[in-house]
Formats: structure tokens, C-alpha cells, sequence
């Protein structure tokens, strides 16, 4: 996958390459995913408003009974960025907000885009998302789900767990309790002109053992690349992650029994990866989002000219970016699957 | 960077592609960081005795001077392994041990190597550092260096942390009053067969600014799925890391002033990294290693044939496989900011 | 460079990534090269009315004075296809057509976009011509040439090669009078509804020494692959090519002389590369076109359903689709000198 | 595929990545492959007597049968340089040899081995030829063979073709009568000190319909690359080649008829591949190698510090280096076919 585009140019998009052929494709299949994504639905996310209507530009086409399936040629998805709204960017062009890639986006380039955080806007992540809804189509036997299961220093309690919980709040919060507190909070931070933090877990069930390798091509090792590069992200961890740091042996330990005449383990510490490659358990991960770095209280900051001053960032601004992320995680999961289905089935047969 | 070779074959190494030319290069030095890994050093690791001989194979030679350096073709690392100890393998042949890659190399291969974990043991890992060893060369102005700041569930007092102490105690801890406690806390759990998780922290020190890619070949993405792909490593985090999900974006927010000319950051939250890109900061990252999986208590498991049985390894085991990956991570940590190195002046000059 | 689009979807492109950030670009530049290859433009080629216009969507923006320049991020360049002329298919759609890709496509993806040839049509070579204008800015030092040198049975003849003369005949032909003679000779192939091949030299000139890698990512290597890669070519060679196997080593040795304190070569037999690296002279390449497969005269074959027949085509087609073939050619040499100059700054400072 | 060494190191070898598990595979099976190539077979190659014994280092481990298989992890093959016979090279140290890559190596690290070539020895030849043997495994239905088809300016005569000529006499000719007439002219060219080119053809016969790719990843494509890697060769080209450029499209159409109820093709202008896709075809390509540079004439050349001399060089060299390209061609085919085996199966199941 390739994806290209800036926030307020013209479009964003991305060319998907190696897909099997005779997959089933149809821009609205791929607009479901991408509408889970798309901002202004609630009070809690950005109130930017993008249609983020995705058109298929190539490598899909109509099979002997007329349905539009892929061909085995790049597939170009193409998103129009709408809502470009004309706005004075004399402030963010010269100063350098904190938490952002101004800085780091001059020293190496010398020049930037910088209408609507350019190039390093969350924005980009649609692409991912329509690139994510082709990968599904590759696993058909797949089921990936993300949550939400912190915002700011508050953790869902695990054991009101319900997938079905996820569609019935504006959070993908699979815990019915915590969503109801978080509301209040979250217009807290949101009146506030502040921002938190998040923590999203996606879980793949149906992944057959054997997906991976044993040293570079980690299954592990190519899902925290694939969420670590989402805006944002500063932390992965697979199964029990961090956690596992802390215990023996013996707690970490997924022991193995047979059931109907399958192997089988009996807890998911290793979150279904072991050695680099899939056992067959359910694939878990966890990711970290920072809080959105545009916040209302003027923070301190240099600019270009090598001023020092303060910048404050009003306007239509995600309180918690790490809901909108949800989508992109699983879709960054279906991404690294599918890959990895497509490489094992080469190597393997 | 590809790494070849079983723990008990006749060798394991790698092959450093790519790498400049003219850079001084001898055996010796890369030596010194395989010594740093190597087991049978003290109580608290394997007492497996390899020397871990690095041999360069190619890619280096005498310029003008007579003085050994790289010529910028393939260099070729090989370690001969040398205590191939005889043993009885039968009981590890026909049963998956827990936490190990047994049951998934098998799923995947139908056939593997189960001489002391064959491609998936620790011993990998010394190709890793031995390739670091090279990386470093390209870099001369970047410092890397890693300690272990919790073991177990005991975490160091980050307002000990003292470089120098890490080269005073077996397990590369910057605190002195820590490394006190571990040793009888490792002792321990070394006595009761057990074996304790850790996490390592690795800091690179005069990383330019402008490292790194905005969106595929982010920075912080390769140094996650490089601390991913070390062995036992079940989470990462850049800087802040999960912490940052908890807080407000005004606390996360790295302010900025002006210093000698130059901008700086008055706090490091983002670990060195914006939008992809290396700020100028040290580049700090995290990675939780699970606790050894071979102990010394029984495990519930199951054999080839379906049959259901329980696993115990005696042996030469780390009781805390988390101290020796220290100069791993130091290692991968070198490979990355090598590889971004060369990428960026090759894109931007 | 990854490229995307068929024939008759609604567009054609390609994302140009790791471009160097500061390269003035604009659309009209992109277009001058297009409007070389773009079909119609005599009665040698196809009519198919295609303006090629050309839409930068991604990777530039405008610098401190105001230019549009390169930001570093990637570049996608949008074609989109006016002239899909609606038209009966039945006769492809179901026929394979000697010399195309019908029959392996459809083995291969067991179903194929049969709209004027789709991906397999030579009009995704236009993608090829703007990603090319992209990486010609990349070495502002390089000049890249193509010309026609041999059609159907007839070659120039080498000592009246004059470069100015290119652009004086509808063939890219560096010989007046061959360009003369040829007019009448395609006119008879048009006529007769047949088609002739063709052998196009490309050369650049300025390409520094040292450009290259000894084994893998060969210069000549990465040369052959692009030309090979492009539509209807059969053969590539590099300097003296295949006449080199019939020389001596007396003959084929390139002597070397000092001039201007500068080491020079007598002679080019070797095209400008030696071991795979750029020799500082000339790169030359040559590569070989079959005749355009589509034909008025009826050939054997057979269709899906496995009944032997006849097919013959009508329409819009290039008797020699080897001229439009040179500026593809010149296009797919910039790429690759531009990757090399790229890596090999990487690589070596 | 990454191959390592220079011609008077300690060894060279190669490390196969990717390759499918539980393959049989035997050192002395990689062997017979080498001999085929080894030096020193007969007068009509270099006299340096390297008996080229390939090691396994890693990847391949006994199965449940005892049998030695692939395991699936990285395949090391290794083989030491025995013959490093001791020389004085203060002659080629300090001037470049034309033809050879002395003077581009150098312009591009500023340091070389200049040791019997160093890495642009033939000698790394015999890695592939090596891996190519791994190759061959991964297809057992396909049959590669090889065969000089026309030593300095003397073509086989292709009514006489027979592929089990190639094993009688020391050039691989498949034509019993110009292999008897090459000699003598061989033996002439040696006894002179100088040298001749040659043209190989390589036929791979059992290929199956599908692999390949529509742009990026086109056989020919990739053939085209992996052949023009090869040491000396100037040429490349696929079916008819450089022919076809002189064809119309009538002569170059290969018709198609049903044989047994599958589509067979009546002619192999094409070489097997039509849109960079494999047609079920004999895959058939050949290359060009130049004159050995190495010979006893005296050539004009410069040294090092600028002085403008001659070179002469004596010693043990291939009169035709072409011949011992037969067996690395060939595994040069096996590689690329067995690489879009993988991926054609990864794409396509």
C-alpha cells in the first residue's frame, strides 16, 4: 500500500497493490468503513465536514456475471479533500506548534505544507481506512474489532466487556458504564479547550496459525510498525505487553490442552503470537494516542525567525483524536494480515 | 541487514548491506559489544559457554594507510557456534513447550529444528549486535546506550539514574541502590527455577533533526518494529509512551525556547520524534521483555500426537532474559538510525 | 514509483516517492514531456484523442518566494481518460489476441478488464513519462536522449547522426535521411494495415561516476529491468551490447587516457558502465519493440470457450508503436539514474 | 537473495531467504551444480583450482523421516576460497584495467580490494549458482537448461540443436559440429593471450501459465534484470528479441489452436512471456557476455596518480568467459522463476 496526499490539497488516496483477483469490491463497501472514520458525527470529534466519499479509480472490473470484482492490478482509491475552508494560516505558517511536525517537517525538508497540518494531518489515516476495507476482502474468515479501552487516565473494567456495546456510544467503548462516565468528562476536556489521551485494543479472531516468520517478518514485529505508524501512537503492545514485564514464568505461561481433538491453550498472554508467527488465538493489540497536540492554552514556542512566543490553536479540533483511531487500527491490522496471508500462502502453499 | 543460522548449527551471522565505504572497521570492535551480550558472564545468565568469535567474512579492507576498512560491498559477520552441548532432545522434540515457538514454527513448516529453539533461541540475537557494532561506525557523532529500568515488578528511581553505574552490575542498571535489591531478588528466582520479565530503555544521544519520513518510514514505526522483532518482546514505546494516553494535552505539550540560537524543547514527552521525524532530542524508546519461558515448574502442554502431558526444562536458562537484551536493543536501536541516516542524506543531501 | 490506472478507467497516474524536498515542479513542465509521447499527434500514430492533461495532487507546495517546489511527501499525478470511446467489445472481450495479453492475464487472474487492453495497454506507459519529468529535476546536471535508430528493417545510418534532427521528423529519427526513407516505408504499413518494430537508443549524458552497486542494484541491471518493463520491448542491451560477443578483448577494451588531469576513455563500448557502476562517460542503452500486435490481417486463434477461430483489428492503432516508445524510454533511464544518484548519495556523502 | 565475499577472502557464499519448508535438500545436490561451473575443467578455462565445496550453514534440518529438508528459515550457503594464491598485484593495485571495474569502484568508495577482482570477481558467480540450486526445488516440474549458442563470431547452426550435446563437449554448444570447430578457434584465441565473447541461451521448460505481473514484477522484466547481473553481459533478450524489431506484425503473431482441448500456441516469437506474464510457454532468453578483459595484449591505461601506462595481464583467465556463464544463467532463471512461483501463489493461492 501507498498512500499520498495532503490535508487541504486536492485529494487524498492510495494505491493498493498485489490484492488477489476476483475479490468482490464496491466503493460502497469500502465508504462503511471509511463513515466509521469520518469526522463531525459527534460532538466529539472535529467538527471539519468531510464527505470522504471514496471513488475506485483502477483494478477493479466487472467478472463474467457482471459483478465488479479486483483484477489483480494496483488499486487506486481516491478521496477529494472538500472542505479546504479558506482560512488565515499566518499563525501556524511560521510558528511551530508543540506536539506537531512543524519543526521536524522544516529541519528536513525546508518547506511545508502547513494549511491543516499538511501532509501530517490525522486526515491521511482515510486513506489507510479505504486501504484497510480491501485487506478484509482478502480474509474472508477474519473478524477484526477495535475498542476503545482508556481515555485520559480513565480504563473501561473489563469484565462489562461487550462488543456490542461499541456501535451504541460516539467512544467504540465496549464497556456501557465507562462510555456513560466518559461523556462527562470528555465535554470537560472538550469545554475546556483541552485534550486527552487513549488507548485503543484490536482484536483479530479467525487467524489461522502460521501467519509470520521467524526473525524479520515477525507477525508482532510488522503490527507494531503498522500501528506505531499512525498518527500519534506512541506506544504498542501485544497480548499482555508491558504487563507481562512484571510477571513469572509461571503466570505468563499459555498452557496447552486438546479439545476436540485440537491443541488448544488455555489463556492469550502471548495475544496469539508466538515466535513471530500465529498460534491460532485471537491476535490482540494495544496502542497509545498522545492527547491532540491543538489545544486552546496558549503553550510557549519559537518561531521561524527564531522569535520565542506562544501559540494557541483554536478551531475545529478533535478533543480526543484516539476515538477516531479506532477505525485506523483495524484497518492497519487488516493491512498487516492480509499481507501476511498473501506471504505465507506463497512461502508455504 | 539479514541474519542467517540455528543455535545449533555450525554457525549463525549476517550480512550488512549497503553500508559506506572507508569506514575503519576491525574485528576487535565489533568483539567488544558481542562481549557485552555474551552468556556465562555471571550467576544470572545462561551458563552456555560461547565465545561468540566474530569473523568478517567480506567487505573490509586495507586502504592506503594499511588500516582495515569497509569498501562498501556486503560484509559478512560469522560467529561459529561452539558448545553445541549433546543432549537428550527427546522430550522438547515431541512437546510444545509453553511461551515458546514450537507449536507455531510447526503449523507454519511442518518441520523445525529443536536443537535449543533452532532459529527462534536468544542466540540470534548475537548477528544483531554484531551488525549494531557496524552501524554504530556510520554514525560517529550518536551515543546509544541502554539499561534495564524494571525487573520484575521492581522498577528503578529514575532520580538515581547514573549512567556510569551500568557498567558496574550484572544487569546494566543505572541505579545503584536498585541493582542492590535485584541481586537478591534474581537469586530468588533463579533459585526457584523461575524467571522474571524486565524492560530495557535505550537513549540515542546527538541524533540530528530530520531523520525519518512523514508517513511510511516514520522513525519511530522502524524503531518499533525493530524492538519488536528482538525475541520475548511483547510492547514498545517512544518516549512518553502509554503514560501520554493518560494525560492533558497541555501537560504532553514539549514547549519551546530559544537557546544559543537554536530552538529546544524544554521537555521530551515525544521521545525525539514528531510526526515521524527526529527532533534533534535524544531519541528515547522502551521495549517489555516477558519472562523466560523455560522454568524449572511443570507446564501443562501437549505433544505431536495429541496427547496431553506436562513440560519442565532443566538447564542453562536465563532466569531474566531481559539483561541481555540490553545491547540487543542498543543494537537494533544503531540499525535504525543507521539505515535513516544513510535514507536521508540519500533524499535530502 | 508506483503506478495505477487502465486503459479505459476513469484515469490513469502514479506516486512518485522520496523525491527531494525544493525541486521547483509544475504541472506545465510534466506536460511538455507528455505532449512527446501523447498519441495523435501525426499520421503515424494512434488517433486516439487523448490530451494527457496532467494534475499535480500531491507533494508540492509553494516555498518562502512563493514557488512551487517539492515538500519531500509523495507525489501523485493524476491522468484521467477523456476519450474512452464507447465501442463494441464483444469481439476481444471473448478472443485472444495473438501477441497480447488476453490469454495471460485471464490464466493468471481469471478475469481481465478487456477495455482496450486495460492494464497491459501501452497507455500506462504515460505514467511512466511524468514520473520520469519528475526525476529528470532530481539531476539538474543529467541530459537523457532518445532516438528512433532502427524501424522495421531499417537502421540509421550512424554517421549522420545529428541530435537537432530528433525533433525535426514525426519519428525521433537522428538521421534526416533515414527519417525521409522511413515516411514512405510506414506509410505502405499503415496502408496495408500491418506493423513493424523498432530499436530506440537512449542516452544520458553527465551522469557522474560512481553511480551503481557491484552485485545487486547493478546500474545496468536496474537499466535493463525498467526497459524490459515497458510495453511490447523484447530486448535491451547496454554500449556495445551483442555485437560485443563477437569482438575480441583487443577490440571491445576501452583504453584510458589523461586529459585535462582527468582520467578519459577512448572509446564506449562498455555504454558508460563498468562492474555496474557508472564510468562517468555516457550511458548508452538500446532496446528492441516487437511490431504492434494489433493488425488488420486476420490471425488463428482461439477464444474462452475453447473454439478455434480468426481475429483482426480495427481501429485506432500505432503502426510502429516503437516511436511513441522513445520518450518512455528516455522517461524510465531518468528514473533509474535518479534512484541511483539518490541511494549512491545515500550510501556514499 | 543476498550474496556476500570477494574472490580472495576467506569465502563467499549466500543466504536464501523466503524459501518453502520442508523441501529435501542435500549439500552434495548444491554440488553438482557448482561443478558444472567450477574452474579448471578443461584448457578452455582459468586454470585456478578451487574445488568450490559448498557447506549448509543454516536451514535446513531432518524431518520426521531423518531426511535432510528446508526448514523454512534462512538457507546459508558457504564456501571457502582455497586457492588464494599468493601474487604479486602491485601491477593492477595502482592501474586500472580496462574493462574491468577498477576505476569505477574506486571513483565510487575510494577504496577497493584489488585482489584477484575483489567483489567484482567472477568468482561471486558461484554463489548464485548455489542459490539456483536451492531454486530448482522450489519447482520440480520445470526444467532449466542452458547452452553456448554462438562463441566470438561463430552461431551454432540451430537445425543441428540437441540439448544432449551440451553435456559432451567443454562449451555447453548444443550443436556437435560448431563445438568441434570452436575449439580449434578457441585454442587459438588462448594461445594468443586473447579472448572472445559469447551469446547463452537459457530454456526453461514446464512453466506454468500466470507468473509474472501486468507492470512492476513483469517476468521479463525481472529475467532481464537477473541475467544483465551476471558479470560481462551487455545484452539481454526474451523470444525473438532484437529479431522482432525487424518483424511485422504478421511474422511476429504466435497463432493460437487447441491441442488435447487446452489453447496451445503454433509459434515462440514471444519467449513464453506476453504482458510480462508466463503463457505456459518454454520461457526462453538469452544474453550476451563480452571478451574476457583480461588478456596479454598489451592495453593503454592511466594509474592511480595520474600517469598514462599500459596494462598486460598474465595469468590464469577464461579465453571465453561466456562458457562458465552457461550454469549461472541458468541458476539466474531458476531464481527469478522460483521467486514468482512464491509469488504468484501468494497472490493467487
Amino acid at each position: 500500500m501507498t498512500t499520498f496526499g495532503e490535508s487541504h490539497g486536492p485529494a487524498i488516496g492510495c494505491v493498493v497493490d498485489g490484492c488477489p483477483a476476483g475479490l468482490p469490491l464496491a466503493a460502497e463497501e469500502i465508504q462503511t468503513w471509511l463513515d466509521k472514520r469520518r469526522p463531525g458525527q459527534s460532538r466529539f470529534t472535529t467538527q471539519r465536514r468531510e464527505p470522504d466519499a471514496v471513488r475506485i479509480i483502477s483494478g477493479v472490473f466487472e467478472n463474467e456475471n457482471g459483478q465488479q470484482v479486483t483484477t489483480g492490478t494496483p488499486i487506486c482509491l481516491f478521496i477529494e479533500n472538500v472542505d479546504q475552508r479558506s482560512k488565515d494560516y499566518s499563525d501556524i505558517k511560521d510558528k511551530y506548534r508543540p506536539g506537531h511536525a512543524d519543526f521536524t517537517y522544516l529541519e528536513k525538508y525546508g518547506v511545508r505544507d502547513y494549511r491543516g497540518g499538511g501532509r501530517s494531518s490525522a486526515r491521511e489515516t482515510a486513506s489507510r481506512v479505504a486501504a484497510g476495507a480491501v485487506a478484509r476482502k482478502v480474509m474472508p474468515g477474519v473478524t477484526i474489532r477495535g475498542a476503545l479501552v482508556q481515555m485520559g487516565p480513565h480504563k473501561v473494567d473489563r469484565t462489562n466487556w461487550d462488543w456490542e456495546e461499541v456501535g451504541n456510544n460516539p467512544f467504540f467503548c465496549p464497556d456501557a458504564a465507562a462510555a456513560s462516565a466518559w461523556e462527562g468528562y470528555l465535554d470537560g476536556v472538550r469545554k475546556a479547550g483541552s485534550s486527552c489521551g487513549a488507548v485503543i485494543e484490536v482484536v483479530a479472531s479467525g487467524v489461522p496459525a502460521g501467519l509470520g516468520a521467524p526473525v524479520y517478518g515477525k507477525l508482532d514485529q510488522d503490527i507494531a510498525s503498522a500501528l506505531m505508524s499512525i498518527n500519534a501512537v506512541k506506544g504498542v503492545e501485544i497480548g499482555a505487553g508491558f504487563d507481562a514485564a512484571a510477571w513469572s514464568g509461571e503466570e505468563n505461561a499459555d498452557e496447552m490442552r486438546m479439545e476436540d481433538g485440537r491443541p488448544v491453550f488455555t489463556s492469550n498472554h502471548a495475544g496469539g503470537v508466538l515466535g513471530g508467527i500465529s498460534s491460532g488465538q485471537d491476535v490482540v493489540a494495544r496502542f497509545a494516542v498522545k492527547p491532540t497536540s491543538s489545544i486552546l492554552a496558549p503553550r510557549k514556542t519559537v518561531d521561524r525567525d527564531g522569535g520565542e512566543t506562544e501559540i494557541s490553536t483554536k478551531g475545529r479540533h478533535d478533543p480526543c483524536v484516539g476515538i477516531r483511531a479506532v477505525p485506523v487500527g483495524e484497518a492497519m491490522m487488516a493491512l498487516v494480515l492480509a499481507d501476511h496471508t498473501l506471504r505465507h500462502r506463497g512461502q508455504n502453499g
